[in-house]
């Protein structure tokens, strides 16, 4: 979703090089063992908006390293906020382009790809643009570790079939699917966490759609 | 759905061995092209139901053979009372198991196989009697050409997630899915026959999930 400029936001973004990164230059690497002071796997989350999502998953979780990968700089300074209030030492929030996610994140860097709400780019001529076009599955499986996996909500029917089937043409393993998220079982249900957009949605009574999916070879 | 018993259903089954096969012992070999009068591929509905499905897409398709394969002699009968009743020669009703699918068809002999509405076993432990799981879809393999399809169509949520992800890691590909048929194109609307159950369900705004998928080796 478009959101307003706010120079606010942006500002924060440039006042915290330690903690945002502001499209960098896809030619120079990025040391991210020294920006989350571990070498452990990341987990990327492609798409974050405001971040609710995966501001809340670093808390829960602080023990893992995320980050939060946006487009719009408005956008990551909001989650930067989010970060810099609730001192979140395990989030780095990445303002650029997911076309540029191998030479951000290098080979076997990632052990999870959350794809949340994605832009559903309905029009066909617009498939390519679609973040589970088979483009995009190739950057993940290279940024992946053997055993990593995309975790891919969305409330659109249209991109969930057309996401389905084309993890399953590019020969993905599928470890989870759900077609009503939020009426699946208790356990289930509690562990899922809830972007911004998926909560206005659900609370409407709409079904979540849901696919955990890998790659059987790298 | 498990149909009260009528025996005028079951007699009619009886005098019409020349259109119908009640439980035919799995060691004969069915001879298929002299039952049809041509040696067309087949196209196999498992579980039929009163066969409003198969007995509508035999009428829409002289050219085609179509079999109707229902376990309850009454269901049978009542397929066999409109296959008579509408003169429909492209159409054989089989009154057996689908768990000796391979027996009466042989392979390479069936270019369609229709799964509608089939019982979802909900239980983890009724796994096995799932008309998607890995032992059947092996069976399907073994009786389709090379590029027959499996054309599966549920109301049950849990059972699609539960067969896309069987078909998927079989390593099956998908051709067509949906997680709401009924508000596909009207071109995808109108080519759809539905069947009794579907109809019912839809017409109260429940979403029909389907999926096409075949098998990329033989």
């Amino acid at each position: 979703m478009r959101l307003k400029n706010k120079p606010w936001a942006n500002e924060l973004v440039e006042e915290h090089p330690e903690s945002a990164l502001d499209r960098p230059n896809p030619a120079e690497k990025i040391d991210w063992a020294a920006r989350f002071g571990n070498d452990k796997p990341i987990e990327i989350e492609v798409g974050s908006g405001k971040g609710q999502f995966i501001t809340t998953l670093a808390k829960q979780h602080p023990d893992r390293n995320f980050v939060a990968m946006e487009i719009q700089k408005t956008a990551a300074g909001i989650i930067l906020k989010k970060k810099l209030d609730e001192g979140l030492d395990n989030l780095q929030i990445l303002c650029a382009d997911a076309a540029n996610l191998v030479a951000y994140f290098g080979e076997n860097s990632t052990s999870k790809i959350y794809l949340n709400f994605s832009d559903p780019w309905p029009k066909s001529r617009h498939e390519k643009r679609r973040l589970t076009y088979k483009d995009f599955l190739a950057k993940y499986q290279a940024v992946l570790t053997g055993d990593g996996l995309i975790e891919f909500k969305t409330d659109n029917s249209g991109l969930f079939a057309y996401s389905v089937k084309s993890m399953n043409n590019y020969g993905m393993h599928f470890d989870f699917m759900s077609v009503d998220l939020h009426h699946e079982s208790e356990e289930i249900v509690e562990k899922n966490v809830e972007t911004e957009y998926e909560h206005k949605f659900a609370s409407k009574g709409q079904p979540i759609y849901c696919l955990h999916a890998g790659f059987l070879a790298k």
